[in-house]
């Protein structure tokens, strides 16, 4: 692959690329030496780490095309980033690419009120969206964790989820049109109008974790906010009592907004951490519920809610009085990763995916899972819909800890889809979970797939070697990490 | 290309391909007497027709795989088809090519109520799921017209809507796994567990018209019976009454399930027809609106669409005593595009979409074009989600009408591109859009797609020359029909 021989990129060939990317973008645009690069790294994942030979900051698509074509002429691989907030390392490199950082791409371009539309830049943060739509009494529904800091083209690439995909679909079920910038720095639009016809391109754009394109503007559905919401908040002695009233809530006919839980170690790490929400002191498991929608069937469906928990031996039941409690509720749910810091030197979050009438099973494994490796394991997840993150609480200074706790979250993933689930509900595969994709593909499938891949990232310059294994038939099942410096830790903490 | 070689065939070769199907599949699933194809020469578009070389009945996976692959090595073009209900000739043979129909690949193969999950084979009917699990409380949601006719395997092709889209999304939005028979006859398995990480292949598949492989088993979402449902009919002077009604009801925040329209002519055609639903004489414009969801907030809704309707001068309302009348309104409107029978010898459908906020200027464009054209058009559409079905009512005893109906179609089409719309919502491109696909699409676009069409459908066997103009290139922009008797009418009435 011409790639390998990209990691050995002579001085001269890099001076060359830095001269031109300077020319094309202007000298505050372009990053090269290796103290300015320690930053691009790794994303959000810090277990794996590479060095890119270049950080590039394109202001239009005009750039991303004049770069994209120049480095695609001189067989130089190179990687979209957003925000960085990434948890798969799709956007870590692997050792020799050029970083295409679309940070300074984020304007607002368009808001169509009549037709609920906005079209953003790819660096345009989440949240912005709905603060920038929320006095008209619209929003943006995908909300991840990282919303205040991730990127709406970072979205589209992991085709990211949140608290209230429950209801209301992951990224691709708000996109509604693409710009593209291609392998060899053609641009095209793909969708921008109802119902196109053809194949589902867009369809196949989201989630392609940046190795089929990189997305210069984006048209997304906004919704209009729902008249009524209520939030409540339920507290069990047993992960397996809420498991059960999460199941039963959707088998009795509700569509909550959201549904989440946090466990045990879960709810000490938000507790410690810089948002508390003053859960009780030694609460076994949480749930949080909300509703939304027409204002008269609120009050009727948390009703329902709380009579299901009344019947799997809820201990205590509050709902939100106010805005302001609901926002401080989610606002601790949200920092429940980052928050491992508080009880753990390192943690690892993974991102199975399970049929939720199987839930409390693939805890009961995980828990089994965590006892087996003597790694604490927190759990935290999208309890409607069925997607887990184990958190793996560990220490890096501990010879093999690391090692062993990559290998426990494999065995997550290996629970969840032995229980008929999957290995990924909104982080994408990126670096991470390449090898986990056999759990779920057969090497026919991954063939079609790269196959798939070659219509749009014919050389594999498209950020090079992410979201599928290297095919078998190569004899090189297992792939070490390019800078050569794999299963290097920094975590949290 | 091969497949032209292959409308020539021998009666030598064609009596081997019979002698082998028979041997494969049992004689009495194998039609090949001029006589018997005749049924099969067109599906619900009339107006095209061509002669396949065969018919087969596969009962099986196996047995699909078996065909496929023996017609692939031996260098015969194939259709799938499911009920023939279609609108845009998908399974419309171009010539010389073997149906494969899926009608006897009928059974529900398994209910998973705890996961919201039913697996079906290609053939079984729509209708027949939620008749299947009605006593249960649930339903499958995507509902077209042809609902008690077409199949889910027909539905999966065409990406098919219905009435209900505007709330529940189209076909692609309730498929969950999906099983196909490549080109070459190899069976994979796509999605079918929760969050398929890689490429969205499901979503490639859905809507590709027949051209990528042969759906064998589908996963489906199933969905509880809302607590509450009210319909509504609101009857207009105007047109444009009806239109801003419906804009504004959706700029209330209100999300009914359906909002249909149907103007004088569709309402005269529907009263004569089959199920007259008792339309005040005279009426320009009807709206039928539904709204569902938690009992408590139905009543408001209804109150609140009323009252919007009020504003636009709505001459009569009327709400549904009871599920006999609303089923009665829904049948009738069902009938709608049949119904043209009653008042046109023949008539053509067309299935244009456009942003909700141009609905009455496209309207007018479309009488426009009616006016200008002499032909009258009917208009009967998913108002909600701007999905216009104009009904083009000509008489093909008529020198030159049919070619002229085929035009004015366009035309209509043309109008909702210009306005930033789309030629399909539901009805697929199959052979008589596949011009108007430069109306949406550059011809760079249009490669893109061809490109990723010979990843599933490298030497066009499969559904050949269908969804995609021929590449300009070529020198053939417009491409006769296979049979050297395009255009002739049999239409309805």
């Amino acid at each position: 692959m011409r790639w390998k021989r990209r990691r050995q990129i002579l001085m001269t060939e890099k001076a060359e690329m830095v001269k031109e990317m300077i020319r094309q973008l202007g000298d505050d645009a372009v990053l090269y030496r290796d103290e300015d690069l320690l930053t691009y790294e790794c994303d959000g994942l810090t277990v794996y780490r590479g060095m890119p030979i270049a950080v590039v900051f394109p202001s239009s698509t005009a750039e991303v095309s004049g770069v994209v074509k120049w480095l695609y002429e001189n067989d130089i691989p190179f990687i979209p980033r957003g925000a960085g907030t990434g948890l798969s390392g799709g956007a870590t490199p692997l050792g020799g690419e050029v970083i295409i950082s679309l940070v300074r791409m984020k304007k607002l371009l368009h808001l169509d009120y009549d037709n609920r539309e906005a079209v953003v830049q790819p660096g345009y943060i989440n949240l912005a969206l709905t603060n920038s739509i929320t006095n008209k009494g619209f929003y943006y529904a995908p909300d991840p964790s990282s919303q205040s800091n991730c990127t709406i083209g970072g979205n589209v690439a992991e085709n990211a989820g949140g608290a209230h995909c429950l209801k209301y679909g992951v990224t691709t079920n708000h996109v509604l049109g693409l710009e593209v910038v291609l392998h060899n720095g053609e641009v095209i639009d793909i969708g921008g109008v109802p119902d196109t016809p053809g194949y589902d391109l867009m369809g196949l754009l989201t989630g392609s974790e940046g190795t089929l394109g990189i997305v210069t503007a984006i048209t997304v559905r906004i919704l209009k906010n729902p008249e009524g919401k209520e939030t409540a908040m339920a507290y069990f002695d047993t992960v397996e009592d809420a498991s059960y009233a999460v199941s039963d809530i959707i088998a009795a006919g509700i569509v909550p907004a959201a549904i989440e839980m946090m466990d045990e170690i879960a709810i000490q790490g938000v507790e410690r951490a810089t948002k508390p929400a003053g859960h009780p002191e030694g609460s076994k498991a949480v749930l949080i519920m909300e509703v939304d929608g027409i204002a008269a069937g609120i009050e009727e469906q948390i009703k329902d809610m709380v009579s299901v928990c009344e019947r799997h031996n809820v201990t205590e039941i509050k709902v939100a009085k106010n805005d302001r409690e609901r926002g401080r509720w989610w606002a601790n749910r949200k920092t429940a990763f980052g928050a491992m810091g508080a009880i753990s030197p390192d943690y690892l979050v993974q991102d199975g995916v399970i049929p939720r009438s199987r839930l409390s099973e693939v805890l009961a494994n995980i828990a089994d899972i965590s006892a087996e490796s003597g790694l604490r394991i927190a759990n935290v997840f999208h309890a409607g819909d069925g997607n887990l993150h184990p958190l793996i609480l560990f220490d890096a200074r501990n010879e093999g800890e690391t090692d062993l706790a990559l290998k426990v979250g494999s065995q997550t993933l290996e629970a969840c889809t032995a229980a008929g689930g999957s290995i990924t509900g909104e982080h994408g595969v990126g670096i991470e979970k390449k090898e986990d994709m056999r759990l779920v593909f057969t090497e026919r499938e991954i063939d079609r797939q790269l196959n798939v891949r070659s219509v749009f990232n014919p050389n594999n310059m498209l950020n090079p070697d992410k979201q599928f294994p290297k095919p078998a038939r190569c004899g090189e099942v297992k792939q070490a990490v390019g800078s050569g410096e794999a299963h290097q830790v920094v975590g949290q903490g």
